[in-house]
């Protein structure tokens, strides 16, 4: 039987935006999707321009979600998208995401989940609901080598884990461009469109979403630092938090995007009673293994030792780089996988070839921003992350 | 209108090859390309079950070269393939560039161009007659950073060039793996298949091309040693070249493929009289520039300080890892870019956007290939290397 | 004039110790000083054998600082050694400095300066009425490209500083070898002999000392948390510091001892608003410097670029690595030039060739130590750290 | 028994030279060498001036060293230097230290031994006649993991050598400052007094000397190209050489002084059936093992898996640097050791702690300087480096 690929449709990611772009990238990579749909500006003419630049059919390239979904759904199942990905603000991800799930489409969206825990938990209902998927994009657990990471903590590699350190340093804001007409930078700080976090929800997420992912561990406490570095920005710029986690281990949350002159800078060490590991987003294709007893090792990808998870994750042998595409890559493919299984999400095995971040990890990260902010705002030294 | 993709079929790169599902991830891209057709396997099996894996329509999937060219030529225009991608083993390079070309199509052919230069040149002629483009895949020169690099010579940062050093080190051949039943390892040490080189051919070209492409200086004569570590190797897997270079450069080649534990080390090094510049596969985004006077820089694929041919080059901001699958789709990029500009492949600049490498460089390395093998076998010290 | 080295004494440093070599060693290298003397062990035997195996006098080799006091001041002034080492463990500093300042000999300490504030207040007093020097051997401090890195902070080169982050990460305390014999183990989890900060005053009083004398910066406020892994530990051995600086600043001081595989990480990153930089302990050779708006730079150990405050702690053309000793030998040449000068430690500029870590230094790291201990008690989020 | 140090005297070395710095930092290190005599320099204020600053006694500050040698003879055998350190241009090497050996001074000598191997051949005899201990600076085998490296390939982690790859790469002689006043360029590229080869005796000397030191193979036959690049310079700049080494081994040697913005690159490759490493000598305290099956290694200097014989060669704990200094301290140590072992050089073993380089490593280099100079001269291809 042909393995006909999903047919795919983006809301947001016109011209000159950064992260549509990717997912499209990602999405075609291995040829699990094909984009044939939608609706990429509220501005006609961009709306327009995107979808020809896209090679789109004009029939598809809608002017909003609501005729997206309408019109894809007057079409036949055998020609109607099965997906939206949802490359929005923030602010929209929630009303989209319902509507797309309610409307019977599976669901691939940008992180964060939503503007809050709240807004998160209807997103899941509406999930449970129509029995549709959804996927989050918390891209860097796609690479290979977290999943290498990730899957050695568990086996008990390194004992009984001490020490999470997780930093995200970036330094594209350093300067007051979200007031000078850059528009990534002018949504990202802008709280009705960003949520209440800045630099915290943007990235901060996806510190705390690797980290809690890769150790395996829950923040059961925290205590922040927000601050400001950029004269009339509204939204934090830096956040600096201590960890306590499940287990007794204790870790440090960095993340910043006043770094200046830093570009992608997200790097992950975990501690345990035997050793650690240390992984860097930037040179993605090197784990690093240090011992109490033998000299540290360099993992590499496609290289010799893999955990059988990670090898289905890699496209070219060793020594041939892969990199933030092709891990994006991986969550469209697991998306894929999962719609074919039909597996809630809830049931998919970390590691296995249908996982891919969704609501649980959504939650989780929006409880984070929440807890971080409440935190940060008290006199509270600690303030508890609840389990979910 | 409607920017369409091309229509793309490929020849080889059936179950388990490594380079056919690179070039096809490489199309996929950015969405220049659709895979529509192929002859994936002279196995039938295999070629159903390949084209079926890749979503192949089963009419498209034909049993040989030859029917896939009667039968797409037999299709109506807007409907038929554009070019061809041939990802066979080396000997087949030739009769099927020619017999694509002849019947109309451009070509995408994977290195070495054939094997030998005679061979080279009657496709050199088909292309001429055929009025298509033929498009080489010598990948490395379509990563951003090693445009950086040629442009930064060719505008003279570094004054004249001394010394150019460039290798190319695998491990991957350290065993007898080609008598293990490694298909990969089979054909490229058999001489039938592979062509008078072994290392030489299959890497030392790359190494020789990029050299040559970053430089702007011809090697004008050289002194090449050739081994065989492996017993029972027909050959070679190892290759040391000295170097001299238009303008009284130096150069060093070395090539191997029994450095175990070596993955893909391919690594540019060049210096002028004010400084240096290196580049290194394995670590694609970032250049390090080295100067006589000042601190070492490091340019950043994506970040500040880039060339203006560079940059259309990059498909994520700095720090987001691009690898080796965007590198060869730079490549594909290009080849669409020339098809449609129709200029012939001797008349676009480097550095432009419809370049890709093409007959003069297939030519110029199957001449290195023969130059060292002949100066290998004898007595002289020194063989040149005629200019084409 | 023949340029006499100066005559050193040591108190502790026998045989098995750590640093009493290291000392040796540092005060060797530029022929600045001559070890003649010293108490070298309370253990008779090991006293002894110390001596010898040193080449020093047995007459010079005494049983105990007090005899070492009496026994040089019976000397003729120009045979009597100038300065005292004090390598014992920490509470000895305290005693030690003060009985032998008021004996009038100059002394080099072991950080920390003591096992308290007050106690080092004491040793400000003794040294302000002895007239004598009083160096700190805040080894760091005297790397080459640390000076770098405070003199181009100061001079601006990054514009306001907004980030300080700093890191001292070591494994070697994983396990309970404290419990096992490990002598150095053992005195820094003891709270008698090393006070009241485990990890804290052993390696976290070096990290902040680091981020204060590079930064420029003061911390006025901090949040820390301290832990304990190793069970039956008395001591931290882990420590996390929220930071506020001077100038608005933020920061994070992490120490740790317990990060299985890791050696002897100390690593600095400053940002300000137009740049940053970084340096790393383990390749003290190279200081990295990222800007917004052009590719960062390796300023490297005796090549180009240099301030004029690096260039004499400079021993080695560029390219043939420096370490550890020869930072520490710093400090014992620039003691050796603020002896000569007979300037008060307050009064030599940061920078200059008599600039030594000294009492300050000391008595700040120590108001670090106590408030960090009293904030990680208490529930107060933020606890001043009062200037000195 | 007191541990005495033994007295050294030096021959050059005065005000402004590099080496005899070097030299006096590395007798000083350890405490086994006082310096207490010298003939620094040919020009009387300059000698004077040199001996004061370096706090010698103006009666053992010579204004020859035929003066020196006499003066020395002339004191009592417990007072009169044991050693002369010969610092000098390699055109002075041999008659001083045959003139040294022969009054009865063991000679440690900076390299290349001399200008030939017919004058190597004459410190050998008069070291032969006189007894006394040789030593030569081939400073890079005194790093600590070149002897790790070294003693793995000697028991076979990597099976048999196959590859060998040294190169050594400096830029600061990509301008003619020989010729604007700078004393360490100008002796080193007049062939008068630096002898047949100007970088390749400076530098092709080491990487000789440390690739057949660590590979334990001997090239048998090599094919150079040595070069000038800089107009007017009479000696080579520039070094290429194939090397065909025992049982098979392939090599390349890389020597240049004119890669402008290099600073001191020394880099040695070896790779076997199963393996291979790799040390740089700018991050000296790490060896990086590869490996067919299983990940790389990275050995650290006083971490854990190092042999026997590496261990007594380092000071500091893991991350704490050691460099260059501590690496040529190490030969001084050993030369001590073998001073006051007694056993003629010949019968010390590698690896063990009195082996320090000394005549058969001085023969053996300059036949390789002679060999590469008459290779690439002539027409041969291939000239056979005979064995010693």
């Amino acid at each position: 039987m042909r393995n006909q690929p999903f047919r795919l449709a983006m809301v947001g990611g016109g011209e000159g935006a950064f992260i549509g772009a990717v997912h499209r990238a990602a999405a075609a990579l291995d040829g699990d999707w094909r984009l044939v749909g939608g609706a990429f500006s509220g501005d006609p003419d961009r709306n327009r321009r995107s979808g020809d630049m896209l090679g789109i059919d004009p029939d598809r390239t809608y002017d909003s979600l609501d005729t997206l979904l309408a019109g894809e759904n007057a079409r036949p199942i055998g020609d109607r998208v099965d997906a939206i990905a949802i490359v929005t603000p923030n602010h929209l991800h929630a009303p989209m995401a319902i509507a797309a799930l309610d409307a019977g489409f599976h669901v691939f969206c940008e992180k964060p989940m939503a503007m809050s825990v709240a807004e998160s938990r209807l997103i899941a209902q509406a999930a449970a609901r129509s029995g549709c998927q959804f996927g989050l994009a918390f891209t860097y657990s796609g690479y290979p080598l977290v999943e290498e990471a990730r899957a050695r903590v568990a086996r008990g590699d390194f004992g009984r884990i001490r020490l999470v350190q997780v930093e995200y340093s970036q330094g594209w804001l350093s300067q007051a461009i979200d007031r000078d007409g850059n528009k990534q930078a002018e949504w990202r700080t802008d709280p009705a469109r960003a949520g209440l976090g800045g630099c915290l929800g943007d990235i901060g997420t996806h510190a705390f979403h690797l980290a809690e992912h890769v150790s395996g561990l829950c923040v059961e406490e925290l205590c922040a630092d927000l601050s400001i570095h950029v004269e009339g920005r509204r939204l934090d710029d830096d956040v600096s938090v201590l960890l306590r986690l499940s287990g007794g281990a204790r870790g440090v949350l960095k993340a910043t995007q006043v770094a200046a002159g830093d570009e992608n800078g997200l790097k992950l060490r975990i501690h345990g009673e035997h050793g650690g590991l240390e992984w860097s987003q930037m040179e993605p294709n090197t784990l690093t293994l240090r011992w109490l007893d033998r000299p540290a090792e360099m993992v590499r990808a496609a290289g010799p030792g893999l955990s059988p998870s990670t090898v289905p994750r890699l496209r070219t042998p060793s020594g041939h780089p892969e990199g933030y595409i092709e891990a994006f890559a991986n969550l469209y493919r697991a998306f894929a996988a999962r719609i074919r299984s039909g597996e809630a999400a809830a049931e998919t095995a970390k590691g296995g070839a249908d996982w891919c971040p969704s609501i649980a990890d959504g939650l989780r990260t929006m409880a984070f921003v929440e807890t971080v902010i409440a935190n940060a705002a008290g006199d509270s030294k600690w303030t508890p992350l609840a389990a979910d």
